[in-house]
């Protein structure tokens, strides 16, 4: 399994700063020590706009901001983005632009009358998702049996530490970043980020989360421009209608070679037959939760 | 088992409009049809101030908003709730107060110069902690052990459908409010909503719930004054930091008879010994993530 080497970005799970020796006991009243992963807020503001304070794992914070507020449509594509500032002791990150942003002058307008205008907000990114329609892109079942069994063996804090999500970018076979973070949005938002900072195209990529297939993971990724999106984790109805809606592929409890298919199925090519091969217990995931 | 019996709440997976019926295909190419949790926006007004779009199953949305809005610090302990108007067609759930509470006062101050505020809030959370301790109570593992088994056992929208989580406050050997959400946060915030519409005190009580130990987890638990959080998942650093500050007993991985302690393990009591009890892969929850 060679593939590997072509990743861009893998997990770091020896990076310092990230996890955390902790003391405790276990059901055997044994003492043990346990590697367990890090968790820090971190502020993100638009310009002089405070906009959110995430719990993050602390790596890539650029790309998160970038991705996070690309993604919630505070960031339009035509954007300028002039700066990006991590302050580590402020825990505190600004992102600026050359002129105020769309979303901005929204956003003051609306907190005139009734505040932080989320709800506008949301119904504005569910307008943004009517008008799109993702590239009708075939998915080869060979890709997604070579992709997970990568994924799972690859060396993550998953692996070492437990408690954590990941999400892969990935293109045909080759996994090319894989994120990790405490929120499953985050890693996702960090892979926006960095599509954004390298100018990456999502048409001909698949998507990877070990996360569910909720209506927010389905509209971060259509924004994103990606036409496939893998779980390892269940479905909601309102993500598999958005997912219809913009003809996105999505497939989930992808485990093994097993998996289930409820949105563009008429995308998929079974170029593998099924083997009945299962995932090893060293890594089958169950704690991400 | 008829213990059951006395839960005050349990999970209806049988309810009207909690999941649906979706159509897909599998791994063999065989057509499927699943049972699918439903998720709905919920955006939750407190007086003329709109405060967040939650996603949310659909179910108990008075205790999910009175929750939130407590948990969350914007609603404190001494202010009257005069109404929780609920308006289905909108998807929009107004908590109104006897007299503008605090929140609103100090957002009102905030937004003037840098919008929503939340990291002011945040702060604000961290702070109230401070103050806190949880009363020392003692925890059985014959508890632990006889409460993972019946939630794991009781019929639920996790059993049928699947990619749910749930959050389950117990006394004892004995579980009394089970909820389930989309969201792993809604889960513990309904709960925390009863307890309060209910005047329930938190301090002989134990929290279960299915979501990751985080910070987050952590402080939503202190703050409803329930000294012991128990998870199937695993934890993060700063949760148990905060676990430690606030006298919690945190304990993780709890799965068949097997648990990791990592808070307070001097308030554990070892009175059923470990007899390699597993759980039966019907009941082992691995994709609500």
């Amino acid at each position: 399994m060679t593939r590997n080497n072509s990743c861009l970005i893998t997990p770091q799970p020896n990076a310092l700063g990230l996890t955390k020796r902790v003391q405790g006991i276990d059901h055997l009243g044994a003492d043990i020590t346990l590697n367990v992963v890090e968790e820090r807020p971190l502020t993100i503001w638009l310009n002089g706009q405070e906009i959110v304070t995430a719990m993050t794992i602390g790596d890539y914070s650029e790309y998160l901001a970038v991705g996070f507020l690309s993604n919630q449509g505070m960031l339009a594509k035509d954007e300028t983005v002039l700066s990006v500032s991590f302050e580590p002791e402020l825990q505190t990150i600004v992102v600026r632009t050359d002129k105020p942003t769309n979303y901005e002058t929204k956003l003051q307008k609306k907190t005139q009358t009734s505040g932080c205008a989320v709800g506008t907000l949301f119904g504005d990114i569910i307008e943004t998702l009517e008008g799109l329609t993702l590239p009708n892109s075939k998915v080869s079942t060979s890709w997604l049996y070579s992709l997970t069994k990568q994924i799972n063996q690859m060396p993550s804090l998953y692996l070492s530490a437990g408690a954590i999500h990941g999400t892969v970018l990935c293109k045909e076979n080759q996994p090319l970043v894989y994120m990790e973070d405490v929120g499953r949005h985050n890693a996702v938002d960090k892979v926006a980020g960095w599509m954004r900072g390298n100018q990456i195209s999502g048409a001909d990529k698949i998507m990877y989360t070990t996360g569910r297939l909720t209506s927010e993971m389905v509209i971060k990724c259509a924004l994103m421009g990606i036409p496939v999106l893998v779980s390892r984790s269940g479905f909601t109805a309102w993500g598999v209608e958005l997912a219809d809606q913009v003809g996105l592929t999505l497939i989930g409890r992808m485990r093994g070679q097993r998996f289930q298919c409820l949105a563009g199925s008429e995308r998929l090519i079974y170029d593998r037959s099924f083997e009945g091969e299962e995932e090893d217990q060293k890594h089958r995931r169950k704690s991400a939760q």
